[in-house]
């Protein structure tokens, strides 16, 4: 199993495991453990070289192109230009802080908030998602006077001390908080019965599981596209009944939105916007700055004034005028360019041939998601449901191989994670289609 | 007292508090206010708009200059063209995550750890000081096996939750761990005798206090110039013996950079030089990048790889290539620019024309530092060294009425402190010394 999760990560590079390595990579490979020691580790059995990147592609050194399906970082696509443009002018003209009045925050600002529930008045800036939800949780147990956490089995959130003991996902030897409960994922394919009603079961069980323990809950946190979990979106609406129940015991809903945000549900902005819910906090990163470090946290006014009232939060480069107008920029791709429709149709057509490709291999057991974010989950047998996770780390590779690039999630392993820029359109689904319909041949 | 720390703030806007706020102004406030909330603090009595930097200087929308005495960010100075063509160029090639070899980090790599000593054999990259802290703990955890941490009586170390708890700066609101210790800043201004022996004193008094509570030490962390505590320089080698005693309690000893680091202090790369010791672990953040959020820890690489072997961690925009390129622009420029001996030499003649000053202003207590940071103590009578706050305050307000940018620190909000970008020089210091001259005689 250590070439399918290695430390606890899917997908790790493990020495030796190739023939492939080239002596020009395994040179680069041992500066990196020299330099950067061994928590820096690569993708692929056959680790990835790149020197360019543009649109859903990078390149390597001799010009070969690898398809990203997987970064949702570069989310309007690599390098784009107006992102670039905005930048570079914004980084020439002033890059301060936040002690001094400056209008890009404000416009960034409004442009955010005009995307949200009204319920949610106030955003904060950080650099990190890591950052957004470690904040997110100080605001909570301000609000509430409670400490308990709720997370779902597989949760990741984030590398902060505080945050990392509510990421189970990060494994064993990242011990949770004596204050987190973790409730079962609202896994649609394994789980029987009605999704919502056995999600919020679970949730009350912890809330109940808190409490007997003399631990007041403070808040549950939930990637509403339950991204490490498995990639968990049907039926929309599941989450309700469950954020409900946290909310009557005087916890908060935080909503994770830094996988499913700024668009790639292919519904709105939010990936919560499907679930009909208003969180009380918002978390948002990675795709905000289209690699630039920005991030952050939505709050409602109340909220948010009550901690800032209380507690002195400053982030050295939160919310600069570089991050706010590269962010901006970000924003006016997704709209100029139609991003949320794009995520929605892409997507939808990528999961149909998946199906399609599923009536010829029996190991795709679930093709499930929204937008341009697609689980694949292969098993041994379609009614025992048996996961497969050697399959999948042979495809993964196999595809990585043909110069396309996924991973996979879940606790098993054994979920393909499609999770291209939302730029990806119908002649990127080809290629991909194409390569997975070859390494499935070939397997 | 409410103009001098508010909410634990030196030196912040507190509404109401000058009739100069244009209309044009308060609008600007008041929507902050409304989509930032109350965390979002600003300087001076009467805040500063700003639209445009350039090496020394910020300027307002009718092209007024303020002269920056305080940014230690924009180290090399405001938008340096420098740091800004690295920026721009490599955004336009490629922005992407360490789960792919790419050359740039381990450049950058090569290029850091060669300013440090031979025991620091590894980086970490992470995005914000707050983080690299934070990441520091975790290591020094994950080493020790303890969880104590020492730090001085007012440290200021960052933002996340886990760090806030040993950032008694903070103040109040934010409850130390029950983990923390805090001990007397080594104080040469106000304490009799040896500054290093008083200083390991009480840091062996909280080694002490720490273990008869059943609490293993895992770290002490000081920022090697005490900012906040007051600037706390001299003499050099001070540090040695509390570094030694830490050492010896099986500890670690981390150095925050965040402040001294990268030549500020006039005397090398890093603020612990001076002092004569290794540290083992060293964090590092604001002018790392100029204002483009790069941070990171430096440590020995038995400690790296003992943490990076047992756990999983990975920061998505952490040593991303565009951060590695711009880090690697700001040194640049600290080499060709010679600044390390600019700060030492401006840094010198400013504190002794401050001296000068003081022959004339008895408030002038006391002027100390190194290189560009710069503490000068304002005292109600130089024999009882009574703190005078209320003329500090009055001095930083007068200098930005002068359109000179400073603030203030310690205990008491009596220290006044100087802390330019890293291209200041003697023209400089010229504007700096009229304004503060013509302040104090108006007072």
């Amino acid at each position: 199993m250590s070439q399918i999760t290695s430390g606890g990560m899917v997908n790790a590079y493990v020495p030796g495991a190739s023939t492939a390595v080239t002596a020009e990579e395994a040179t680069l490979i041992s500066r990196r453990q020299k330099l950067l020691g061994t928590a820096y580790r690569l993708f692929y059995e056959h680790p990835v070289h790149v020197v360019r990147g543009e649109g859903c592609w990078l390149y390597g050194g001799n010009g070969e192109a690898y398809l990203d399906v997987y970064n949702n970082v570069a989310s309007v696509g690599h390098c784009h230009p107006h992102v670039i443009t905005a930048l570079a002018r914004q980084a020439s003209i002033l890059n301060t802080h936040t002690r001094y009045l400056h209008d890009t925050i404000l416009e960034y600002a409004e442009r955010l908030l005009a995307t949200l529930p009204a319920e949610l008045g106030r955003v904060m800036f950080t650099c990190t998602g890591s950052e957004a939800n470690d904040l997110a949780l100080r605001v909570a147990r301000s609000a509430t006077g409670g400490e308990g956490v709720i997370v779902t089995s597989l949760a990741y959130h984030g590398v902060t001390s505080a945050v990392a003991e509510f990421s189970p996902s990060l494994g064993r030897q990242v011990p949770l908080g004596r204050h987190v409960r973790t409730v079962p994922a609202p896994d649609g394919y394994r789980g029987d019965g009605d999704v919502g009603r056995a999600f919020a079961a679970g949730v009350r069980a912890a809330l109940d599981d808190l409490t007997r323990h003399g631990i007041k809950p403070a808040a549950m946190f939930c990637d509403t596209i339950f991204s490490s979990d498995g990639v968990f979106a049907d039926p929309p609406g599941f989450m309700a009944e469950a954020v409900a129940a946290v909310q009557a015991a005087g916890a908060l809903f935080v909503a994770d939105e830094v996988q499913p945000g700024f668009g790639r549900t292919g519904h709105g902005m939010w990936g919560f916007e499907r679930h009909g819910i208003v969180p009380d906090l918002v978390t948002v990163g990675k795709p905000m700055g289209n690699g630039h470090p920005v991030a952050g946290v939505f709050g409602r006014a109340d909220l948010i004034d009550e901690f800032g009232r209380n507690t002195r939060y400053f982030n050295t480069f939160g919310g600069n005028p570089v991050s706010c107008q590269v962010g901006m920029a970000v924003l006016d791709v997704i709209e100029r360019e139609g991003l949320i429709a794009n995520a929605r149709d892409v997507g939808s057509d990528m999961r149909d041939r998946f199906r399609e490709l599923g009536q010829r291999y029996p190991v795709i057991g679930d093709v499930r998601g929204t937008g341009l974010f697609t689980g694949v989950e292969l098993v041994k047998d379609r009614t025992t449901k048996a996961p497969d996770p050697e399959t999948t780390t042979r495809l993964v590779n196999g595809l990585r191989e043909r110069r396309v690039l996924i991973s996979a999630t879940g606790p098993h392993a054994n979920i393909l994670k499609v999770r291209p820029p939302l730029v990806f359109g119908r002649k990127e689904t080809d290629v991909l289609m194409a390569a997975v319909a070859e390494t499935l041949a070939a397997l």
